[in-house]
């Protein structure tokens, strides 16, 4: 029996059940003791009680350690006058794996940092299991949401012979024996030994095949992994990290605005209903505030503000900005946090950016100027999600290539979209990563990675 | 409004529309024409009605290729005596995007080697349509499968710095610029100078961090990315493809096939009842009998055998193997076959192989050969699914990591969950590509895989 099962109402005074699970505390009298127990099913123990007269094997089970691995049988008995709703008196209880003294997790307070070094053990601490709870239950509401939508789920590939996708810095992926690599007559790598006949490199996303899929199914999302090789060490970037792309066709950028905004306080909800031990450990350890500022959010509409708005607000502010601002700079994170927290207090959309910081796929506006471009920033994050309409014309789109110098041979399946039946679409990327921090306050990306890989560092 | 929306039973005489899609195909008379249209939200199409005297634009609209774009208002009706349960009388036609008149899709039949070469348009086919989206439903019912019952799912990472997890062979990944290799004292290539400090792969397989997670949370599972960087020119092997490797704590073996077993009549009910007209349209004209075959599957009890026994019914067969049969060998896929689709005449579990030819971390039977493995072998296919219970005592997984020359500090994660609370425990892998082509009767896996990279061939 999974001790959930107990707290979603299974519990009956008297009740006989079987549990296994590992010890979180022992607390052994000589003939009386106390063991919280956790499975895992359930953010919280159950608490079982040893006697000596009832246990052969007392002496033993006292001896134990953290973490040591035990499954009990015993009787239900509810204790209302208690902190805990029901207890497990045990007939019987056997060792099924000791833990030794060493145990890195004693009962004693460890530093996020410390726990990054022991990623195989951290998910048994109350922190960790929140957080890696919540992520998966997180996934799974956004398969969910766009399941019920009639979405198709694409998986788009992770190795990739285009090494222009426009969106970061990549891996490159290789069979060749660094030691000897093969070369040309000019000296240099020969690519057509590697594995696949040519160079690759890791996807930094898979929008440009999301769009292809777009083409035949109207509505796709991909959920997969992306690698950006980036020499950035901040709270907020990894190397390695999960990203979903939604693509909708016969869609302008309000449509995916409004998809943007459902999905968000989709999870949100799901989440605040599925993990509601979670969800307050957070806002009482992690984040005070948290539930508030996520109530807020599902009650109330996003902001929606263009880009050259939002740069008349910042020059406004009279704020000592680092990064001076003014009309066609990017945002940084400084400028995201002050207009998502002090001015509209709540999620916004800024919309509209000037062409030359953006890809160049999204779609020119009338005004020649500028993009029909939408960023999604949310308080204590900044940018959560990233989106656009794409440009469906192909002489727009080659005029636009041409002025960023790439090249038509390297984007043919693209152009191919608009040429065969190509459509008004848009599409956005969500960070998995920044979602999951902004829904439980947990302030550094490596701490809701379960392996965080970043420049320098890989567990 | 989708045509998905239409099918289901929303199509009533009479009612004003508006659909999206694209031509599948297009037939004009002089003041009169019928366009197959579809959205991509449902497998069928949508019969459109054009009259010259109703619209406008009849002249440019007879005049569109396959492939086009069209927006389209009308009114619905039944047509109870056609092939089609209704249609729609266009008042309105839009053209979104116009198709080049060498749109490679023309009506005629094209073979899956040719629609291999434009991956970026073949998912608009009626087969590639049904492989996607039946790909894309089958991942949802994973998820679905593992959620209810209160599995954590873990994305385990891509990127990793052990090349010895005993899968496979692994593609590198690195930032070092090829052509100029930083080398150390010994000539050697300096991996201190790569992105995270040390030489780095892609991984093999989600399952050594899985247990990591499965002694956090009692039952997890994984889907995610996997790499093979084999030359296996085949029909079932890619170097990239999708797995799911569920782990269970305080499970034995048995526990391992009975949820495999569950796992798999879950998802072809799920896809039987929500694909019905691609099922029908893959027992048609991809594999006659494949509805017949899954039927059996959920409603029969899948076969069990030990691989000693197996040996002897291949001994006993009579049949001319390629590979000859003796105990000890690995069992080819002519083997696998025989067992499944001659004998048993069903899936299958085949139990209990030598451990010379297993991996490390499977758990030593009591007879000091065997180890407590089972492959889940289907018709047509031979292994979909391959797991074991793991070794979960210290001593015994440390003496035969000695044997197979292993190093305890590559694996000093691993060895540690044994020394904190090791239980029982068990797992599996299912390559989700095979298990398409078991559901769809695919016979190439480059065929259920968006963007199949295999040997020398990545489009």
């Amino acid at each position: 029996m999974k001790i959930k099962e107990l707290f979603a109402g299974q519990a009956e005074d008297g009740k006989s059940v079987e549990v296994c699970g590992w010890v979180r505390t022992l607390r052994v009298s000589k003939n009386f003791g106390f063991i919280e127990l956790n499975d895992g099913s359930y953010f919280k123990n159950l608490q079982v009680v040893i006697e000596a007269e009832k246990l052969e094997n007392f002496a033993e089970i006292s001896k134990q350690n953290v973490g040591a691995a035990l499954r009990v049988s015993g009787v239900l008995a509810l204790t209302p006058e208690a902190k805990q709703p029901f207890e497990v008196k045990a007939d019987r209880v056997e060792i099924e794996g000791v833990s030794a003294p060493e145990y890195p997790l004693q009962k004693k307070r460890h530093s996020f940092e410390y726990l990054r070094t022991i990623p195989h053990l951290r998910a048994r601490t109350n922190t960790f299991s929140a957080v890696f709870r919540v992520r998966s239950l997180v996934a799974f509401a956004i398969h969910k949401f766009f399941n019920e939508r009639g979405f198709v789920y694409v998986h788009t590939p992770l190795i990739t012979g285009s090494d222009c996708e426009g969106a970061g810095e990549m891996f490159q992926v290789t069979t060749l024996d660094q030691d000897n690599l093969p070369r040309d007559e000019q000296g240099k790598v020969d690519y057509s030994k590697d594995f696949f006949g040519r160079r690759t490199s890791l996807t930094v996303s898979g929008q440009l095949e999301g769009e292809d899929f777009a083409m035949a199914f109207g509505d796709i999302y991909t959920f997969g992994p992306t690698f950006r090789a980036e020499n950035s060490n901040t709270t907020r970037h990894a190397a390695e990290f999960w990203m979903i792309e939604p693509e909708i066709a016969f869609a302008d950028l309000n449509d995916d605005m409004r998809l943007a905004e459902d999905m968000l306080k989709y999870i949100i909800r799901y989440v605040l209903e599925n993990a509601p031990e979670e969800m307050q450990f957070f806002n009482s350890f992690v984040d005070k505030g948290l539930l508030e500022r996520l109530d807020n959010v599902v009650n109330n509409e996003f902001g929606h503000v263009t880009y050259t708005e939002a740069i008349e607000l910042l020059e406004k502010s009279g704020k000592n900005f680092e990064y001076p601002v003014s009309w066609g700079m990017d945002l940084q994170t400084e400028h995201e946090r002050y207009l998502t927290e002090e001015v509209f207090k709540k999620p916004i959309f800024v919309t509209d950016y000037p062409k030359e910081i953006k890809a160049f796929y999204m779609r020119l506006n009338d005004d020649g100027k500028t993009v029909a471009a939408m960023d999604c920033l949310v308080p204590g994050i900044g940018e959560i999600i990233g989106g656009s309409q794409r440009e469906e014309r192909l002489d727009v789109l080659c005029e636009r290539m041409k002025e960023m110098g790439l090249a038509e041979d390297d984007y043919s399946h693209y152009l191919d979209l608009r040429r065969y039946g190509g459509t008004k679409h848009a599409g956005y990327g969500l960070g998995f990563e920044r979602a999951i921090m902004y829904l439980t306050g947990m302030s550094n990306i490596r701490d809701v990675l379960p392996y965080p890989r970043t420049v320098n560092s890989l567990y």
